[in-house]
C-alpha cells in the first residue's frame, strides 16, 4: 500500500485564513531567493572533486544523525543502518538499510526531519509516492540512478538550489587544501570555510594533543608557549581568511568567557602544555581563548559564533565504540548573564567587534540573551539552533526573542547542516515560519504591512549578509580573476 | 441564581473551523475507546471490597489537594473544608464544608479543576445547572443520594468508566492484601499494583525506619545486610508482579543516579543502617538504589518510573499539623542530562531495560528529555505530570517533545489520581488535546491526514499498552481462571 | 515618503472571527475603566509643581531606557542620543537626537515600545502619520508645541488619563517633599508613595553609606544599632503610609529570604555596619531583612512586592561612564522555592501578610511560583515584569500560571513605568492581551462567557485595588478635606 506525496503549498501557515493570506504573500517575495548558508557541515570534498554520491542510504541516511539516532532510540543497531562499529568494519547492505529506514517512518511524525525528507523526496527527486515498506526499493533505485546523472553532482545541485554563498567548518589543523581545489578549479561557487579552534583549545578534547602538532606543523609556531600558540592562532587566521572565511565558530561545553592577565594566561597556558590541568582549569582555559579570539577578531574581522551548552558524547558505550556525532550529544543549562561577563567587560562596547550567540537552553533566550543582545553593541542572535530548528522551535525563538533583542540583532537563518540535499528544505522552512510569524503580527494589529513585506527580505536575505560581513569580500576575492573571466 | 451546565461538545478543540473539524473527527475514533490507567493512586479498597462513598465532600472535595489547596491559598482554613489537623480529631460538617467549596467555584476558572468537575457534575452525575452558592445544597443532596445506589459503587463505575485497566500505587511495605482480596473476590476488572519502594529506600522519609520493619517482616530478609536488602527488594518485586504489577516507581527529590562499585555500595548502605549518614549520603543512596532497581528491572522486566523534582511538605507549619498531601509539595529545577550518566553509563544501551521519565520543570522538555529519549534505546517520556497535566501543560508537553523525540518516544496518558470519579475526564481532556494538537498539524500541512488517524488511536491506547508491557500480561494471569470461567 | 498611522481597533485580538468578536466583546466593557497604577516610578515632582515638559526628546526619549538600549545595540552612541556621560557634561541637541530616534523606527517592529509609542503618538499627541526621517522635524515641531499648552501638564494628563490612582517608588532615605508638596497643594489626584529601602538594606548599593546617613538624619534613630536601625525603618514606613503607600517593594539579586536568630541577625549587622563583610554576608543580610520586612507588614499592613533577579549594571564601562538604569541591567535564573522557604517557614500561613512575587525568569511560572501562590494564603503573583511586560510575555504569563494559580491569586496589571505618557497604552495593551486570552478560553469551551465577563473586570480593575489594600485607604485621606469641599 503506497500513499502519494504531496508538498502542501500552504504548509506551515497559520490555518486562519486571513492570516495565512498574508503569510502566503509574503512568501511569495521570498520563494526564490537565493540561499546564503554562512554556517553549516557540508564536505568541501564535494564541491573540490565533483564526484557523484553512491547511494541513497550513504548520501541520506548514515550521515544524518537526526534519522539514525531516532531509530537508534527504538532499539534498532547502528549497524542495521549501515553504520559500524569501529571494530567491526564490516558494513551492512545499503538496500537494507534503506530498507529499514522505510519501514519505521512513522517514527519521524512531527519531527523536521520528515518535513526536509519530504521536500528532499519531492522537490529534488521528484517523487509523487511517500517513502514506506513498499517503495523502499523505488526509492533506492531512483535514487541510485539519478545519482549517476550529471544534474545530481554536488556543483549542480549547488548551483541548482539557488545557493550564493556556503560555509563548510576546518579545524585550526586542517590544511584547508580541499578549499584550495575548489578555488583552483575555476568553478564560479562560492564555498568559503570558517574558523573552528575547539581541538587546539579544549584540552578535553579526545584529538587535542595530535590537533596541536598538526597546528604546530602548519603554521611553523611553537606551540608549546604561549606567545607562539597565539602567533600560530593569527596565522591560521589569514590563512582561513584567505580561504573566504569571514567567521570562527566555538563549541564549548559552556558559554564560560575569562579576562586573565597576561602572566596569569601564560601560567594556565603551561599547565595545559604539561599535562598538569584539572577539569577546572581546561574549562578557565577555554574561557580565556574566547577572549582571545575576541581580541583577535577585533583587527581581523573574523565574526566569532559562539555555541555552547552542548554534553558531547553523552553515551559512554556508544562514543567508544562507534565515535563522535552519533545522536548521542545532550543540552544542559547554560547560563550567559554570568559566562560572557569578562568578555563583555574587555570588549562588549566595541562595535567593530561582531558575536553571534547560539544557545541549545531555550530558557536563556527571553531571559538572558535578548536583553544582552538588546543592550551590548558587539551581540548578536543566531537563530534557533540544531534540536530546536525547527517550525515549533523557530517560533518559540522569535516569540520569546523578538520583544525585547527586536528582529534587527538577529542574523538571518544558519541551516548548520551536513545534509547537503537537505539545505533547500531547511531554509524554506525558516522562511515560511517566519512569513507565519510575521503574518500573525500584521493580522493581530502588531505590525504595518509594508514592514512585514520589508522585513521578511531582511530576515531571508540582508540580515544574514550584514551579520557575516559577506559584502566585505570584495577585498578578499573568492573566485579567481581567470574564473570570473571564463 | 443558576447558571446552565452545558458540557461544550467541542470543548478544547481550536476555534480556527477547518482545524477544529479535524480535531473532532479524530476525537470521534477515540472519545469512546476503553481507558488504560497504567499510574494511579486510587484505594484498592474500594475495588477489593465495593462499598459505597459516603457525601460529595468526602468523596469529590477533601481527597483532592488541587482542591483544597487552592481554597487555603485564598484564606479558607483546611479544617472549614473539613481536613483535621492531627491534634483537632473533629471534622467539620460535610455539608458545610461543601457549602464553602460551592461558594468558592470561581477560583477555579481556568484550571483543569474544573474541566474535570464540570465532566464529573454533567456526565457521571447528570446535572444540568452549575455548582455555585445557590446550588450547594441540590448538588450535596442529589450525590449524596446517587452514592447510595448499586450503580455508583466503585466497581460499577469502573465498568461503566469502560476502564480496560488501573494501576494502583503500594509502598514496598505494603501486604497487598486489598489486591488479594479483588483477585479472591472473582470480579472481572482488571486492578493491578506498581512497585513504589520510596519509603524504604530513601533514607529522610518520615517512615524510613518503621517501613523497613514491615519491610523485614513481609520478606523475612535480614534488610539490615546490603545483601538481605537488595534480596528483599527481589522478593517484594515478585510479590507485586504476582499482583499484577508491571512497573515500578521512584518519587525521589532528584532525577540523580549512582554506579558504584559493590564495596562503596555496601559501605554507604551501612551509614545508611546505623543512622550516621548525611543529606548527601541519603542523595547518593537513592541515587544508587535507582540503578539497583534498573539492574534488577533487566531480569524481571519492572518497567522503571522516575518522577522526581518536588520538594516535598515545603509547608512547615502545615506538615507539622496536617501531615503530607496536603497541597504543599512545590518542584524545584531538575537536572537529567548529568543525573541519569551514571544509570544510563551502565544500562543506557539495555533494548530489554524500560525507564519512563517524567518531570516537574518543563524546561528539561526540549533541552533534557526529549533529546535524551530520542536517543537512548531505554528511555521513554512519561506525559505532562501533576502541576502540567493540563491543557496548557500537555500543549507545551507536545510541542517540546515531539520534533526531538517523536511520539513513538511517549507512552501515551496516566491520569495519576487520587480522584477516581474524575478518570474519564482526565483521559477525555488528554484525548481532546491530542486531537487539537494533531489537527493543527494537518491543517498546516505539517503531517497527513491518514497519519493523524492512526497517531490518535495510539496515542489514546496503543502506546500505552506497549510502554507499560500490559501484553505480557498473558503468562501473568491477572483474574483467577474460576473468574474467567464464571 | 511618509506612511500613515493608525491605531487598529482590533489589535491584540486574536484574528479567528469568532474569537475576535469574544475579545472585542470583552474589551468594550473595559476599555474605559479608571487607571490603577499601584507600581510605577514616575517623578512626584510633575504632579507636585505641574512644569511643562520641554521637548519630544527630554519626555520621550531620554528617560525610556528601552528605546535608548536598542539603539545603543545597534551602534548608536548615547551621546547623540542626548544622553551624557558623567564626565561631559555637554548635552546633544535634542532635535538631532530625536531625528535619530526617527531614523531607526525599525528597530523597534515587533517589540512593545512600538505598541507603546503609536498609542501615544496617535492618542495623546493626535498623529495621523507614522514617526520616520522624513516626518522626525514634524513630530519634534508639534509635541513641543503641545507642551506648552495646559492640557499637556502633568495633572491635565492624569485627569485625561482617566488614573484614579499612581504610586511613585522612593528610597527609604527620601524625604517624600514632593509627595507632602502635592497634598498640600489641594489637587484632588491621588499619588501615593512606596517604600523602597534596598539602599539602606544591600551593603553592595553603591548608595549605600550616603543612604544609611540620610536614613538616620530622617529618622533621628541611631542606624548604626540593629535596635535603632529597624526603629528607623518603622518610623520611614510609617512616614510612607502617611503619604499614602500600601506597600513596600523590594529589588534584590535573588529572592533569599533568612530567618536568623536575634542574636545572629544583631551579629550579622554589626558587621555589616563595620564593613567587614563578604558577599555572602550582603546575600544573607538582604535575606533576613526580608524577613524582618514581613514581620513588620504584619503589623502596619503594607504589601510586600518583591522584584528579585536583575543582575543591575552589566556593562561594567557604560555603569561607570553613564551610571544607572541605562538598559544594561541583564535577568539571571531566579530560584523560589528554596529561596522563600525561610520566611514561608515564619509567616507563609498568616493570611494577613501579603506578599506579590514577581519574575524575570519565566521558567518558574509554571513550576515555583503557581504552586507557591496556589498553596500559601500570604503569596499573590505580580504581572509579567520588565522585558515581560509586553503581549507574549503576557500571554506566557496567563498560560503558565494559570492552570495551578487560578487568576484570584494575581493582582492585576502593573505599568512600572518612568514613561508617563505610555501608562494609557500600556494598561490597554494589558487589557487587550487578557480580553484576547479570556476569549481564547471561551471560544473553545473553557470559560462560560458570563465567567469571562466577571473576570476581565476583576482583572482590569478589581483585583489591583484589592491586592494593594487600595480601600483600606479611608483611614488614612489622601486628599485633603478642604480640597474634596473645593
Amino acid at each position: 500500500m503506497t500513499s502519494p506525496l504531496r508538498l502542501d503549498p500552504d504548509r506551515l501557515f497559520p490555518a486562519e485564513a486571513r492570516t495565512r493570506e498574508i503569510a502566503r504573500t509574503l512568501y511569495g517575495s521570498v520563494a526564490t531567493l537565493p540561499i546564503v548558508s554562512p554556517h553549516g557541515h557540508t564536505d568541501p570534498r564535494w564541491f573540490a572533486y565533483d564526484q557523484p554520491w553512491d547511494n541513497a542510504a550513504e548520501l541520506l541516511l548514515q550521515p544524518d544523525h537526526y534519522l539514525f539516532r531516532m531509530l537508534y532510540s527504538q532499539g534498532i543497531s547502528l549497524e542495521a543502518l549501515g553504520i559500524p562499529a569501529h571494530n567491526r568494519p564490516g558494513r551492512a547492505d545499503p538496500r537494507a538499510a534503506w530498507r529499514l529506514f522505510a519501514d519505521n517512518q512513522h517514527l519521524f511524525r512531527g519531527t523536521p526531519s520528515r518535513l526536509w525528507l519530504d521536500h528532499v523526496f519531492a522537490e529534488v527527486f521528484g517523487f509523487d509516492v511517500a517513502l514506506g515498506p513498499d517503495t523502499a526499493d523505488l526509492y533506492y533505485d531512483r535514487i541510485g540512478d539519478l545519482l549517476t546523472t550529471p544534474r545530481f553532482r554536488p556543483r549542480a545541485l549547488y548551483e541548482q538550489f539557488r545557493i550564493e554563498l556556503i560555509a563548510t567548518t576546518e579545524g585550526a589543523h586542517d590544511t584547508l587544501e580541499h578549499h584550495e581545489a575548489i578555488r583552483a578549479s575555476g568553478w564560479m561557487g562560492r564555498v568559503v570555510t570558517a574558523y573552528r579552534p575547539d581541538a587546539v583549545i579544549d584540552p578535553e578534547h579526545e584529538d587535542f594533543r595530535p590537533a596541536l602538532a598538526r597546528f604546530a606543523e602548519l603554521t611553523g609556531e611553537d606551540v608549546g608557549s604561549w606567545r607562539g600558540y597565539l602567533a600560530a592562532h593569527l596565522k591560521r587566521r589569514e590563512a582561513f581568511i584567505a580561504m573566504g572565511a569571514t567567521s570562527s565558530d566555538h563549541g564549548h561545553p559552556t558559554a564560560a568567557t575569562a579576562n586573565l592577565s597576561a602572566s596569569q594566561a601564560e601560567a594556565l597556558f603551561a599547565k595545559v602544555m604539561h599535562g598538569t590541568w584539572t577539569s577546572a582549569d581546561a574549562e578557565l582555559f577555554r574561557a580565556q581563548m574566547l577572549t582571545e579570539m575576541a581580541r583577535m577578531s577585533l583587527d581581523d574581522r573574523l565574526v566569532m559564533q559562539i555555541h555552547p551548552g552542548s554534553v558531547r558524547n553523552h553515551n559512554r558505550w556508544l562514543h567508544g565504540a562507534y565515535g563522535r556525532d552519533k545522536g548521542a550529544d545532550i543540552p544542559g543549562r547554560t547560563d550567559y548573564v554570568h559566562a560572557l561577563k569578562p568578555l563583555l567587560d574587555a570588549f562588549g562596547n566595541e562595535r567593530d567587534l561582531s558575536i553571534i550567540l547560539f544557545t541549545l537552553d531555550e530558557t536563556s533566550y527571553a531571559r538572558e540573551l535578548a536583553p544582552l543582545a538588546g543592550h551590548y553593541p558587539c551581540l548578536k542572535l543566531g537563530p534557533a539552533w540544531w534540536f530546536h530548528d525547527s517550525p515549533e522551535g523557530m517560533r518559540r525563538f522569535r516569540k520569546m526573542t523578538t520583544e525585547t533583542a527586536g528582529f534587527y540583532n538577529t542574523v538571518g537563518f544558519n541551516d548548520d547542516t551536513r545534509a547537503f540535499l537537505s539545505i533547500p528544505a531547511r531554509h524554506d522552512v525558516a522562511r515560511r515560519v517566519d512569513c507565519a510569524f510575521l503574518g500573525q503580527l500584521v493580522a493581530e494589529g502588531r505590525m504595518k504591512d509594508w514592514e512585514a513585506e520589508e522585513l521578511i527580505i531582511d530576515l531571508s536575505y540582508n540580515l544574514v549578509r550584514k551579520a557575516y560581513r559577506l559584502d566585505e569580500a570584495p577585498t578578499r576575492p573568492v573566485v579567481p580573476a581567470k574564473a570570473v573571466a571564463a
